[in-house]
Protein backbone atom coordinates (compact mmCIF):
# COMPACT_ATOMS: atom_id res chain seq x y z
CA UNK A 1 0.00 0.00 0.00
CA UNK A 2 2.94 2.58 0.32
CA UNK A 3 4.86 1.14 -2.56
CA UNK A 4 6.76 3.92 -4.17
CA UNK A 5 6.14 6.20 -1.23
CA UNK A 6 6.70 9.84 -1.29
CA UNK A 7 7.89 10.89 1.61
CA UNK A 8 6.76 14.25 2.42
CA UNK A 9 9.37 16.56 2.62
CA UNK A 10 7.60 20.10 3.55
CA UNK A 11 3.51 20.65 3.09
CA UNK A 12 1.84 23.92 2.89
CA UNK A 13 -1.92 24.97 2.43
CA UNK A 14 -2.22 27.34 0.10
CA UNK A 15 -6.24 27.92 0.27
CA UNK A 16 -8.59 27.31 2.41
CA UNK A 17 -12.25 27.18 0.85
CA UNK A 18 -15.76 26.37 1.72
CA UNK A 19 -15.57 22.81 -0.38
CA UNK A 20 -11.98 22.59 -1.27
CA UNK A 21 -8.60 22.95 0.00
CA UNK A 22 -4.89 23.39 -1.84
CA UNK A 23 -2.14 21.82 -0.88
CA UNK A 24 1.64 21.91 -2.34
CA UNK A 25 3.77 18.98 -1.11
CA UNK A 26 7.52 19.13 -1.39
CA UNK A 27 8.23 14.93 -1.84
CA UNK A 28 11.14 13.17 -1.90
CA UNK A 29 11.04 10.36 -4.72
CA UNK A 30 12.25 6.62 -4.30
CA UNK A 31 15.24 7.77 -6.51
CA UNK A 32 16.19 10.34 -3.87
CA UNK A 33 15.66 13.17 -6.53
CA UNK A 34 12.53 15.83 -4.77
CA UNK A 35 9.33 17.15 -6.93
CA UNK A 36 5.80 19.21 -5.82
CA UNK A 37 2.56 17.59 -5.61
CA UNK A 38 -0.47 19.87 -5.85
CA UNK A 39 -3.11 18.50 -4.03
CA UNK A 40 -7.08 19.29 -3.87
CA UNK A 41 -8.25 17.92 -0.33
CA UNK A 42 -12.48 17.90 -0.47
CA UNK A 43 -14.38 16.35 1.97
CA UNK A 44 -15.98 13.52 -0.34
CA UNK A 45 -19.29 12.80 -1.90
CA UNK A 46 -22.01 10.41 -2.64
CA UNK A 47 -24.05 9.78 -5.63
CA UNK A 48 -27.46 7.41 -5.65
CA UNK A 49 -28.04 5.21 -8.12
CA UNK A 50 -32.47 5.23 -7.58
CA UNK A 51 -34.46 2.86 -9.77
CA UNK A 52 -38.14 3.07 -9.66
CA UNK A 53 -40.53 0.21 -9.35
CA UNK A 54 -41.06 0.76 -13.30
CA UNK A 55 -37.78 1.36 -14.27
CA UNK A 56 -36.75 4.28 -14.39
CA UNK A 57 -33.63 5.65 -13.43
CA UNK A 58 -33.94 9.19 -11.63
CA UNK A 59 -31.24 11.95 -12.73
CA UNK A 60 -31.04 15.77 -11.79
CA UNK A 61 -30.10 18.10 -14.23
CA UNK A 62 -28.35 21.21 -13.05
CA UNK A 63 -25.55 23.99 -14.56
CA UNK A 64 -22.02 22.90 -13.63
CA UNK A 65 -19.72 26.15 -12.93
CA UNK A 66 -16.47 23.91 -13.71
CA UNK A 67 -17.88 22.95 -17.20
CA UNK A 68 -19.77 26.37 -17.71
CA UNK A 69 -22.70 24.20 -18.95
CA UNK A 70 -25.50 22.03 -17.63
CA UNK A 71 -25.20 18.33 -17.42
CA UNK A 72 -27.65 15.23 -16.57
CA UNK A 73 -26.11 13.24 -13.52
CA UNK A 74 -27.25 10.84 -11.23
CA UNK A 75 -27.90 12.83 -7.50
CA UNK A 76 -25.02 13.45 -5.44
CA UNK A 77 -23.75 15.43 -2.63
CA UNK A 78 -20.98 16.22 -0.73
CA UNK A 79 -20.65 15.08 2.86
CA UNK A 80 -21.14 16.55 5.89
CA UNK A 81 -18.59 16.10 8.24
CA UNK A 82 -19.33 13.60 10.61
CA UNK A 83 -22.17 12.67 8.68
CA UNK A 84 -22.80 8.90 7.73
CA UNK A 85 -22.73 8.43 3.64
CA UNK A 86 -26.16 6.66 3.86
CA UNK A 87 -27.76 9.44 5.89
CA UNK A 88 -25.86 11.96 3.00
CA UNK A 89 -27.05 9.62 0.42
CA UNK A 90 -30.97 9.76 1.29
CA UNK A 91 -30.41 13.53 1.89
CA UNK A 92 -29.61 14.35 -1.20
CA UNK A 93 -32.36 12.27 -2.90
CA UNK A 94 -35.01 14.03 -0.93
CA UNK A 95 -33.52 17.45 -1.85
CA UNK A 96 -33.03 16.90 -5.11
CA UNK A 97 -35.41 15.28 -6.54
CA UNK A 98 -38.60 14.47 -3.63
CA UNK A 99 -38.51 10.99 -3.66
CA UNK A 100 -37.75 9.07 -0.33
CA UNK A 101 -36.25 5.52 -0.61
CA UNK A 102 -36.96 2.77 1.77
CA UNK A 103 -34.16 0.44 0.72
CA UNK A 104 -30.34 1.34 0.59
CA UNK A 105 -27.66 -0.64 -0.69
CA UNK A 106 -23.71 0.64 -0.66
CA UNK A 107 -22.36 -0.47 -4.14
CA UNK A 108 -18.81 1.13 -4.59
CA UNK A 109 -16.47 3.41 -3.33
CA UNK A 110 -13.92 5.29 -5.62
CA UNK A 111 -11.56 8.39 -5.95
CA UNK A 112 -12.31 10.45 -8.80
CA UNK A 113 -9.62 11.75 -9.36
CA UNK A 114 -6.88 10.39 -7.94
CA UNK A 115 -3.73 12.18 -9.85
CA UNK A 116 -4.49 15.22 -7.39
CA UNK A 117 -7.40 14.85 -5.57
CA UNK A 118 -8.68 12.77 -2.54
CA UNK A 119 -12.30 13.39 -3.57
CA UNK A 120 -14.07 9.54 -2.64
CA UNK A 121 -17.91 9.09 -4.02
CA UNK A 122 -19.47 6.56 -2.26
CA UNK A 123 -22.33 5.40 -4.36
CA UNK A 124 -25.22 3.67 -3.07
CA UNK A 125 -28.60 1.39 -4.90
CA UNK A 126 -31.66 2.91 -3.75
CA UNK A 127 -35.04 0.82 -4.52
CA UNK A 128 -38.52 0.93 -3.48
CA UNK A 129 -39.17 4.78 -3.98
CA UNK A 130 -42.05 6.86 -2.66
CA UNK A 131 -42.58 10.42 -3.62
CA UNK A 132 -42.42 12.67 -0.63
CA UNK A 133 -45.15 14.60 0.81
CA UNK A 134 -43.68 17.70 2.34
CA UNK A 135 -41.48 18.76 -0.69
CA UNK A 136 -40.37 21.60 0.78
CA UNK A 137 -37.03 20.80 2.17
CA UNK A 138 -35.90 21.64 -1.36
CA UNK A 139 -32.84 24.11 -0.82
CA UNK A 140 -33.69 27.58 -2.17
CA UNK A 141 -30.61 28.03 -3.80
CA UNK A 142 -29.90 24.81 -5.71
CA UNK A 143 -31.38 24.90 -8.48
CA UNK A 144 -31.73 20.84 -10.69
CA UNK A 145 -34.49 19.45 -12.58
CA UNK A 146 -35.88 16.06 -12.20
CA UNK A 147 -34.77 13.79 -15.88
CA UNK A 148 -36.71 10.26 -15.00
CA UNK A 149 -35.68 7.98 -17.91
CA UNK A 150 -35.21 4.61 -18.92
CA UNK A 151 -32.18 2.72 -19.41
CA UNK A 152 -31.87 3.11 -23.12
CA UNK A 153 -33.12 6.89 -22.20
CA UNK A 154 -29.76 7.13 -20.40
CA UNK A 155 -27.43 5.84 -22.86
CA UNK A 156 -28.65 8.15 -25.40
CA UNK A 157 -28.16 10.84 -22.94
CA UNK A 158 -24.53 9.57 -22.47
CA UNK A 159 -24.36 8.89 -26.54
CA UNK A 160 -25.29 12.84 -26.57
CA UNK A 161 -22.65 14.28 -24.07
CA UNK A 162 -25.46 15.40 -21.87
CA UNK A 163 -24.72 12.83 -19.65
CA UNK A 164 -20.99 13.62 -18.94
CA UNK A 165 -19.69 12.63 -15.61
CA UNK A 166 -17.68 9.40 -14.31
CA UNK A 167 -19.78 8.53 -11.74
CA UNK A 168 -23.07 8.87 -13.81
CA UNK A 169 -21.17 6.30 -16.79
CA UNK A 170 -20.59 3.94 -14.19
CA UNK A 171 -24.23 4.08 -13.36
CA UNK A 172 -25.70 3.42 -16.36
CA UNK A 173 -23.45 0.79 -17.27
CA UNK A 174 -23.74 -1.00 -13.79
CA UNK A 175 -27.73 -0.86 -15.07
CA UNK A 176 -26.38 -2.68 -18.12
CA UNK A 177 -24.53 -5.28 -16.98
CA UNK A 178 -27.62 -6.38 -13.83
CA UNK A 179 -29.73 -6.65 -16.91
CA UNK A 180 -27.00 -8.61 -19.41
CA UNK A 181 -26.58 -10.79 -16.11
CA UNK A 182 -30.15 -11.47 -15.66
CA UNK A 183 -30.51 -12.67 -19.04
CA UNK B 1 -26.78 22.78 -21.99
CA UNK B 2 -27.20 26.30 -20.65
CA UNK B 3 -29.91 25.52 -18.48
CA UNK B 4 -29.58 27.41 -14.75
CA UNK B 5 -26.64 29.10 -16.07
CA UNK B 6 -24.55 31.02 -13.19
CA UNK B 7 -23.41 33.80 -14.44
CA UNK B 8 -19.69 35.08 -13.90
CA UNK B 9 -19.71 38.61 -12.32
CA UNK B 10 -16.10 38.00 -11.23
CA UNK B 11 -13.67 35.34 -11.88
CA UNK B 12 -10.34 35.39 -10.17
CA UNK B 13 -7.04 32.70 -10.73
CA UNK B 14 -5.89 32.15 -7.15
CA UNK B 15 -2.96 29.63 -7.86
CA UNK B 16 -1.04 28.92 -11.49
CA UNK B 17 0.46 25.11 -10.69
CA UNK B 18 2.16 22.64 -13.03
CA UNK B 19 -0.81 20.77 -13.42
CA UNK B 20 -3.76 22.42 -11.71
CA UNK B 21 -5.42 26.01 -11.77
CA UNK B 22 -7.24 27.03 -8.60
CA UNK B 23 -10.07 29.58 -9.86
CA UNK B 24 -12.56 31.53 -7.64
CA UNK B 25 -15.68 32.63 -9.04
CA UNK B 26 -18.45 34.72 -7.70
CA UNK B 27 -22.07 34.18 -9.80
CA UNK B 28 -25.29 34.98 -10.25
CA UNK B 29 -27.97 32.43 -9.53
CA UNK B 30 -31.07 31.94 -11.56
CA UNK B 31 -33.24 33.35 -8.42
CA UNK B 32 -30.90 36.99 -8.08
CA UNK B 33 -28.63 35.48 -5.49
CA UNK B 34 -24.60 35.42 -5.88
CA UNK B 35 -22.53 32.71 -4.66
CA UNK B 36 -18.80 31.73 -4.66
CA UNK B 37 -17.24 28.82 -6.87
CA UNK B 38 -14.03 27.07 -6.06
CA UNK B 39 -12.79 25.68 -9.65
CA UNK B 40 -9.85 23.77 -10.49
CA UNK B 41 -9.30 23.97 -14.25
CA UNK B 42 -7.00 20.88 -15.61
CA UNK B 43 -5.27 19.86 -18.82
CA UNK B 44 -7.60 17.25 -19.01
CA UNK B 45 -6.06 13.50 -19.62
CA UNK B 46 -6.70 9.64 -20.82
CA UNK B 47 -6.79 6.17 -19.78
CA UNK B 48 -6.31 2.90 -21.79
CA UNK B 49 -8.23 -0.41 -20.92
CA UNK B 50 -5.24 -2.23 -22.61
CA UNK B 51 -6.24 -5.89 -23.36
CA UNK B 52 -3.61 -8.61 -23.97
CA UNK B 53 -4.52 -11.69 -26.46
CA UNK B 54 -4.99 -13.48 -23.37
CA UNK B 55 -8.13 -12.01 -21.97
CA UNK B 56 -5.39 -10.20 -19.04
CA UNK B 57 -5.52 -6.49 -18.31
CA UNK B 58 -2.63 -4.56 -18.02
CA UNK B 59 -2.62 -2.36 -15.19
CA UNK B 60 -0.50 -0.42 -13.17
CA UNK B 61 0.61 0.61 -9.62
CA UNK B 62 1.88 3.70 -8.37
CA UNK B 63 1.66 5.88 -5.27
CA UNK B 64 -0.72 8.53 -5.45
CA UNK B 65 0.27 11.88 -2.93
CA UNK B 66 -3.53 13.25 -2.92
CA UNK B 67 -4.15 9.31 -1.11
CA UNK B 68 -1.03 9.12 0.95
CA UNK B 69 -0.98 5.65 -0.71
CA UNK B 70 -0.45 3.13 -3.89
CA UNK B 71 -3.43 2.09 -5.71
CA UNK B 72 -3.29 -0.17 -8.86
CA UNK B 73 -5.06 1.43 -12.06
CA UNK B 74 -5.06 1.31 -15.50
CA UNK B 75 -2.50 3.26 -17.63
CA UNK B 76 -3.09 7.06 -17.52
CA UNK B 77 -1.66 10.35 -18.11
CA UNK B 78 -2.91 13.58 -18.48
CA UNK B 79 -2.97 15.67 -21.71
CA UNK B 80 -0.13 18.16 -23.26
CA UNK B 81 -1.40 20.60 -24.74
CA UNK B 82 -2.38 20.17 -28.20
CA UNK B 83 -1.63 16.57 -28.34
CA UNK B 84 -4.19 14.76 -30.03
CA UNK B 85 -5.91 12.05 -27.00
CA UNK B 86 -5.06 9.20 -28.69
CA UNK B 87 -1.48 9.99 -29.34
CA UNK B 88 -1.07 10.37 -25.38
CA UNK B 89 -3.20 7.10 -24.89
CA UNK B 90 -0.54 5.02 -26.92
CA UNK B 91 2.33 7.44 -25.82
CA UNK B 92 1.22 6.61 -21.57
CA UNK B 93 0.82 3.03 -22.40
CA UNK B 94 4.46 2.58 -23.92
CA UNK B 95 5.87 4.80 -21.23
CA UNK B 96 4.25 3.18 -18.64
CA UNK B 97 4.08 -0.70 -19.34
CA UNK B 98 6.21 -1.30 -22.18
CA UNK B 99 3.89 -2.17 -24.24
CA UNK B 100 2.50 -0.92 -27.59
CA UNK B 101 -0.93 -1.21 -29.40
CA UNK B 102 -1.32 -2.41 -33.07
CA UNK B 103 -5.10 -1.54 -32.28
CA UNK B 104 -6.90 1.36 -30.53
CA UNK B 105 -10.66 2.87 -30.34
CA UNK B 106 -12.24 5.24 -28.15
CA UNK B 107 -14.72 4.37 -25.67
CA UNK B 108 -15.88 7.10 -23.67
CA UNK B 109 -15.04 10.50 -22.70
CA UNK B 110 -16.04 11.67 -19.03
CA UNK B 111 -15.24 14.59 -15.82
CA UNK B 112 -14.32 13.04 -12.96
CA UNK B 113 -15.33 15.68 -10.58
CA UNK B 114 -17.73 18.19 -12.48
CA UNK B 115 -18.71 19.79 -8.89
CA UNK B 116 -15.51 21.41 -8.60
CA UNK B 117 -13.06 20.45 -11.85
CA UNK B 118 -12.78 20.59 -15.49
CA UNK B 119 -10.67 17.62 -15.87
CA UNK B 120 -11.78 15.39 -18.73
CA UNK B 121 -10.39 11.89 -19.03
CA UNK B 122 -10.25 10.09 -22.75
CA UNK B 123 -10.70 6.43 -22.34
CA UNK B 124 -9.48 3.80 -25.14
CA UNK B 125 -9.88 0.32 -26.09
CA UNK B 126 -6.64 -0.77 -26.85
CA UNK B 127 -5.80 -4.33 -28.25
CA UNK B 128 -3.31 -6.35 -30.54
CA UNK B 129 -0.63 -5.17 -27.81
CA UNK B 130 3.35 -6.14 -28.49
CA UNK B 131 6.24 -5.68 -26.31
CA UNK B 132 8.28 -2.65 -27.07
CA UNK B 133 11.81 -3.71 -28.12
CA UNK B 134 13.78 -0.61 -26.24
CA UNK B 135 11.93 0.24 -23.12
CA UNK B 136 13.98 2.76 -22.51
CA UNK B 137 11.69 5.55 -23.25
CA UNK B 138 10.37 5.26 -19.39
CA UNK B 139 10.32 8.77 -17.75
CA UNK B 140 12.94 7.98 -14.78
CA UNK B 141 11.01 10.32 -12.73
CA UNK B 142 8.06 7.76 -12.87
CA UNK B 143 7.51 4.85 -10.36
CA UNK B 144 4.90 2.37 -11.24
CA UNK B 145 4.85 -1.64 -11.57
CA UNK B 146 3.14 -3.97 -13.90
CA UNK B 147 0.27 -5.27 -13.05
CA UNK B 148 -1.12 -7.77 -15.40
CA UNK B 149 -4.52 -9.97 -14.32
CA UNK B 150 -7.68 -11.43 -15.52
CA UNK B 151 -10.86 -9.99 -15.38
CA UNK B 152 -11.43 -12.00 -12.08
CA UNK B 153 -8.05 -11.13 -9.98
CA UNK B 154 -8.84 -7.03 -11.34
CA UNK B 155 -12.37 -7.56 -9.52
CA UNK B 156 -10.83 -8.98 -6.28
CA UNK B 157 -8.53 -6.07 -6.21
CA UNK B 158 -11.43 -3.75 -6.32
CA UNK B 159 -13.22 -5.52 -3.94
CA UNK B 160 -9.92 -5.18 -1.32
CA UNK B 161 -9.45 -1.55 -2.07
CA UNK B 162 -6.48 -2.24 -4.34
CA UNK B 163 -7.89 -0.56 -6.97
CA UNK B 164 -9.84 1.96 -5.98
CA UNK B 165 -10.62 4.77 -8.62
CA UNK B 166 -13.23 5.93 -10.93
CA UNK B 167 -12.08 5.25 -14.18
CA UNK B 168 -10.57 1.42 -13.55
CA UNK B 169 -14.11 0.31 -11.79
CA UNK B 170 -15.60 1.64 -14.99
CA UNK B 171 -12.72 -0.33 -17.19
CA UNK B 172 -13.36 -3.48 -14.90
CA UNK B 173 -17.33 -3.09 -15.40
CA UNK B 174 -16.82 -2.22 -19.19
CA UNK B 175 -14.97 -5.41 -19.66
CA UNK B 176 -17.80 -7.73 -17.53
CA UNK B 177 -20.30 -6.09 -19.68
CA UNK B 178 -18.30 -7.09 -22.67
CA UNK B 179 -17.90 -10.52 -21.18
CA UNK B 180 -21.84 -10.38 -20.11
CA UNK B 181 -23.02 -9.87 -23.82
CA UNK B 182 -21.23 -12.55 -25.41
CA UNK B 183 -23.30 -15.47 -23.41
Amino acid sequence: MKKFEEKTIKSETLYEGKIIHLQLDDVELPNGKTSKRELIKHPGAVAVIALKDDGKIIMVEQYRKALERSIVEIPAGKLEPGEEPEKTALRELEEETGYGAKSIKPLISFYTSPGFADELVHVFLVEDLYVLEDASEQDEDEFVELVEVTLEEAQQLLDNQRVYDAKTAYAIQYLQLKKAMKK
